[in-house]
């Protein structure tokens, strides 16, 4: 057995702990020196490959790679680029396949979501179509948590994690000061088609906190959600609005392409939050606040979930011993087998079953009126926020570590344009 | 000598630390039962004091005291609420000493930040125009950091580090992604009038992280401004760019209020975050992002300063014991002695000297171009977020104490109408 070396990139938006991930693969791969040889990442991704910029992770010391577990984005750069079918883009997989063939790369490990389940799946492909032995194995990513199968995501537990304690804090403040200052206060979270980064706020419900969800999955009902408010603000002198980036009205606008208009009278691109608030503001006339949390929940590794980054780490690692065992073509997955004690194990999925399917929250998971989650969604996020993995500091900040990040000489060296 | 109860309450913006400081307070009047009764804590602040809402603190156990260290809020609510002087509002003065006459109150500590400090000013006044003996000492608290003569102001120190951690995470996040996505991060922390927070997003500087800060201090040029993200994007291929809420015109007006209005024509109560971002893209093109913080920044305990919390403890410490001493009309400081280490010590303020000064950035810790800050600030802010203070979690959420907050039986029970 020849040993080939290994193509690992990034994809698509990053999360926390999508780096854990690549320190998974790549100190599985350190410790099987005699079947796989180096891992080559994408600079950027998949562009990286097509640019034939790879980068040399053996220059990289095993402390630095064993950081990557507590440092948040992506160490070698990711990027929104999807590849065409094989048909319409031949170009770019005969591209991929020159390089590979040069740097002698006969593992495909690709670190991402939706789309990139299915570019893994169309290079699992190409080895079979186009006569080129390479093992493709997906590690899932993504903080939507929408990828199939797998009972949840590596990102979403640090995500969900982080907007449940965000929104309790803030809660918390509001809730000292409604008497005279705030009443309402909106957060706006990620997820534009499926609520499950809405659905951590859903647990505060659990705390005391009178908290309305508005969530992707439920068509957004202007006189019913402004009752709804009036409704707690009544009973609890306050209320907190976790609103999803993807709520939209029944004709499917998100509520944040409200046509607004700055002073010159150019469409603002605007957030849902503050939609909502100047909403309930005009309609009940509630003092608000809102914030949108945007990247930072995304990249908030200082307050990781121990579970996500122990899963993260776990996908890593678990892609290359699958690879090991000569599959292809696969995605590995977290199996949940009790909720409480919280007990998994990791499974695989066929790729063809993974690429391009959304998971939405199940209506079980949402309660009646929309706007809360069930006992069974807590039972399922509980589990997944559990856990501290604080990364260590100095001078009062996290440290993170950021790679040389040394490229490998090329060897094909002709250019090669990215659309 | 008899033993006088104390009256306690939080005013203004919370913050993630100032139930630290009623933590000092009230765990120092217990180890001083001899000297001091009971403390009352005023149901939302100086509000309680005027209707009689008087919290029994003594109901509480010494566990729930020990945990408002960990709790961020205001446990017994807080309010904004400023006393007039008392030539034009003898009514409610007379009232509050009818009201501590009656529960027996001889010491009035009040936590929180300019204004405050005047209230508590005029009721140390109270004591001799009025002829009741009452000792008024202030515990400063705001997150703005604007507190004159103490080096620094409980609750800063901790927005300060979760305003520089969360820019990091996030830079590093938009540095991973800049080939194909997001060039410029845009966030916006609070500050109307002082920049102290924004400067903490200077920091990012050691990081090799390109910066622009937009203080309240200096005036918004937007010319210079695009100059400088266009500079910075073409050396780095992003920017972060920190806005205080404060940041404003040369005329005075907020970037915040630039008549954005929705598509009914209404004005919108925007961020000046994504006035920011969206002239960045106007002018520039670039691909950008945004966050509000609002509430999350001072409210984000989970990511609390160990040397604030400190600081926050031995301020409402500090004041009972100089209250102890015969001190009236003051307020506790913290004193620098060193940067590195950094050393500290208490001492204590003239309240005349602290009512309604504000301490804005000096012009030495703002670098030249007005969008970064100097090695000085750099120096002054790194012991404020130094050390972190972690509060216990159980199921992934942290423990947060809400207390019983029982009321003590009315005396005066007569109604009071707050205006």
């Amino acid at each position: 057995m020849t040993v080939k070396n290994a193509f690992y990139a990034q994809s698509g938006g990053v999360t926390s702990v999508i780096n854990a991930s690549a320190c998974g693969v790549i100190e599985t791969v350190r410790k099987n020196k005699d079947k796989i040889g180096n891992v080559l990442a994408g600079k950027n991704g998949i562009i990286g490959a097509l640019t034939e910029e790879l980068i040399d992770t053996n220059q990289e010391s095993d402390a630095d790679i064993a950081a990557l577990r507590y440092t948040p984005s992506g160490a070698f750069g990711s990027c929104r680029y999807k590849l065409k079918g094989l048909e319409e883009n031949r170009r770019e997989y005969e591209r991929l396949i020159e390089i590979f063939k040069a740097h002698d790369i006969g593992y495909f490990f690709y670190n991402g979501g939706n789309d990139s389940a299915d570019t893994c799946f169309k290079m699992s492909q190409l080895s079979e179509q186009m006569g080129y032995p390479l093992q493709a194995v997906h590690v899932p990513k993504t903080v939507d948590n929408d990828l199939p199968i797998t009972d949840n995501t590596p990102g979403f537990g640090s995500v969900a994690k982080y907007i449940a304690v965000s929104s309790l804090e803030a809660s918390f403040d509001v809730r000292s000061m409604s008497k005279t200052s705030t009443k309402v206060f909106v957060i706006e979270v990620m997820g534009r088609h499926a609520g499950w980064i809405a659905a951590a706020g859903g647990l505060l419900d659990d705390h005391g906190i009178p908290v309305i969800i508005l969530f992707p999955e439920v068509e957004f009902d202007k006189e019913r959600f402004l009752a709804a408010v009036k409704a707690k603000v009544e009973k609890f002198d306050y209320c907190t609005i976790v609103v999803s980036e993807g709520c939209h009205w029944p004709d499917g606008k998100f509520l944040a392409e409200q046509g607004t208009r700055d002073a010159f009278g150019h469409a603002q691109l605007g957030g849902a939050a503050p939609v909502v608030a100047n909403m309930v503001k005009e309609a009940l006339g509630y003092k608000f606040h809102w914030a949108v949390a945007d990247y930072l929940q995304r990249a908030a590794r200082h307050l990781g979930s121990k579970t996500d980054v122990e899963h993260a780490y776990a996908m890593g690692k678990a892609a290359v011993e699958y690879a090991l065992e000569g599959h292809n073509a696969i995605m590995p997955t977290i199996n949940r087998t009790s909720n409480s004690p919280y007990a998994w194990e990791v499974g695989k999925a066929d790729l063809k079953d993974v690429a391009n399917v959304e998971k939405f929250m199940p209506k079980e998971f949402i309660t009646e009126d929309g706007y809360g989650i069930t006992q069974a969604c807590k039972e399922y996020l509980y589990p997944l926020i559990e856990g501290e993995d604080y990364p260590s500091y100095e001078k009062g900040m996290p440290k993170y570590v950021t790679l040389k990040n040394i490229l490998v000489p090329k060897k094909v060296a002709t250019e090669f344009e990215v659309k």
